[in-house]
């Protein structure tokens, strides 16, 4: 009989997706052109060459049957000990090849570590603002997705908030560094005092609690500054990241899993994860599209792109006198709106043809998203329509 | 913390995975050439030159915006249509866009169908032989498996048992044809007596029950017979299909669900996968595998050696006095031992270099597996080999 719980979940529209199919539609009256369309984060710049190049030598050049077979259940060899030397090299680490699983991006990557590290009934927490997908990534997994509040002076994290949620049933801590919606990265500070708050909960209650860490805009990043990689500050973390926006490969769905060498049962992870592979049907991903990111692993698209319209947008954003967070990365940005109805807000917005996402969905109440993954001259021109929209919405 | 019941699977190896790792050991003592692996289920052909020159030609001359980007959480619509259309004219269907859903191979097919249309602790009924992956694919659903017993005079569907089990708990049957490990297909007229049971128990319990059929070998059909589609006979029918076969592309991860278009709320049922995908972290299978593979869907790799093999083995078998019913396709084989402990019999072929797997997983008792998609000549080698090991085991 068809699952109607399910069946159910078709009535809810994700917010997101039905803003981008109203932007569509209205791209066919006015021209998609004169959509200021800032709802869906595509990436908006084409992979590298090497990547192209890559698919197109293996395939030339590889015999089919060494292109094609099934991988291993724990994934390519290879592939897993290139990710693992690229990480030592990138971010002092020390994996080894059995401390990387290869998965269909970071959705995969979140399957597999969600599902390793909890057991149905469970409890995961997470930070607003946060990327909405986590409620059926963690639903999925048969845990309660629990969000302590958001910190909106920076949308770092709210630690006296944390400490206090952090009860005897979370057993994993779901981070999302560079952060979906907010643009901000987790600071060293940050990530240190949101470890030490994880170490002393993982002594008093005598069990092990996990950190995941959801990196997939780790290399998009701001004004020359590094990332703060979670892993180096506590073993128990599992580093999850995709392609899908370093190397604007969403559509090939590739991404892994790397496994703290110095986690509990850290040599265990990897066969695990392969098991819950067969209940969940994942398998591995395409064989080819692992083989040909591992030659470009240290590669990325021309994502300077991404800086640029962050400038752009969060110098108008503040002229207009926004209260805004600069962005440190991604291609989000997340001010606050100008009414504390974040959907009113976004719903006026529309009148300009400006498409913006409002907060309620990410966990925050009052602010609203602008994904400028798109054309800078776009980004430009839409600058108009918004000061059009605060000056005649609301006389600023 | 670590998934406890995940960590217990680590122990149980797949009998077929330690004896294909036993073959290599051994091939490292004696040559690979001079093991007579029968143990995987690997093609042994490469894929047709149209699949390697799509993916140049899509990687070389396309936007590589286009073939990179985010699917549809309902997969690539081009792609959907050229499968519905392919199955229409092969099959005499009436398949629409709407009723494709694009997979990771039939893993990920199977993951969706089987959670589409049960909820966990509902039965789903399968027929001994069967391909032992069922059990974490059904399990991983929350869903119980119950087993028909074989019927081993032909290896067709022992109908007055299925008819006896199938109660008011089971929501989906699961069919494997042409059958692993059998390389029976089920004739039309047992496809028709199933789905008799079927309808009537459908009428008799007042409650969907869905035909789930797994059909990954339907391409390779031996002594020019044509494949008995499933879904023509049974409304409520969800066909899975993988290219690993057929294309040879098993590490690529690519197939799809169809969906009967007379199947209760038939237009939901993908738009409800795509849901599913979303808590299993699917999240569609490579855009460019699945551009690739719509551009040569009525292609196949040679698979005229699987018959070639097949022939060779089963004439073999049968001069040398063993019980056996001739596979109709795939590249399997499952003849009874020679004693009724078939553990015992394959411990004892590997004296011979010969490695076949016991009947016990798959459901039935005392018969063994050979995968015969290996080459020719090593067939024609392994027959000596094959006749001095039952000549000295057994006598004859």
């Amino acid at each position: 009989m068809i699952n109607e719980e399910y069946k159910k979940m078709l009535g809810a529209k994700s917010v997101i997706r039905e803003l981008s199919e109203y932007a569509t539609k209205r791209g066919t009256e006015i021209g998609y052109d004169n959509v200021y369309d800032f709802s869906l984060g595509n990436p908006s710049v084409p992979c590298p060459d090497g990547y192209t190049e890559a698919v197109i030598d293996i395939h030339k050049n590889l015999n089919p049957m060494d292109i094609h077979g099934y991988s291993p259940s724990t994934t390519l060899p290879d592939v897993r000990e290139a990710v693992a030397n690229s990480l030592n090299r990138r971010f002092g680490m020390n994996y080894d090849m059995k401390h990387i699983f290869m998965t269909s991006g970071a959705a995969g990557a979140l399957a597999h570590a969600l599902r390793a590290v909890t057991k149905p009934g469970d409890k995961v927490l997470s930070f607003a603002p946060f990327f909405p997908e986590y409620r059926p990534y963690v639903s999925g997994c048969g845990d309660e997705l629990v969000l302590v509040p958001a910190d909106t002076a920076n949308f770092q994290i709210n630690l006296e908030a944390f400490e206090e949620m952090l009860d005897e049933k979370v057993m994993a801590v779901l981070i999302n560094t560079p952060n979906n919606p907010s643009g901000v990265v987790y600071s060293e500070g940050t990530i240190k005092a949101m470890t030490d708050i994880m170490r002393r909960a993982q002594e008093k209650y005598g069990h092990d609690i996990f950190l995941i860490s959801d990196e997939p805009y780790r290399e998009i990043m701001f004004d020359g500054q590094t990332f703060t990689y979670p892993s180096k500050f506590y073993d128990n973390t599992l580093s999850c990241y995709s392609f899908s926006k370093s190397l604007s490969l969403p559509g090939e769905r590739i991404g892994y899993v790397a496994v703290n060498p110095k986690a509990t049962d850290a040599d265990l992870l990897v066969p695990i994860m392969a098991q819950i592979s067969r209940g969940i049907g994942h398998n591995c991903p395409s064989s080819s599209v692992q083989m040909a990111v591992a030659r470009v692993l240290e590669d990325t698209s021309d994502l300077s792109v991404y800086e640029t319209n962050m400038n752009l947008i969060y110098e108008e954003l503040v002229n207009l006198g926004f209260n805004v967070v600069r962005p440190d990365g991604t291609f989000y940005i997340f001010p606050q709106a100008l009414e504390e109805d974040a959907v009113a807000f976004c719903q006026k917005a529309k009148k300009y043809d400006l498409i913006l996402v409002p907060s309620d969905s990410f966990g925050v109440k009052g602010y609203f998203r602008m994904a400028y993954c798109i054309d800078t001259d776009k980004v430009r021109r839409s600058l108009d329509a918004l000061r059009r929209f605060v000056q005649t919405e609301y006389g600023i």
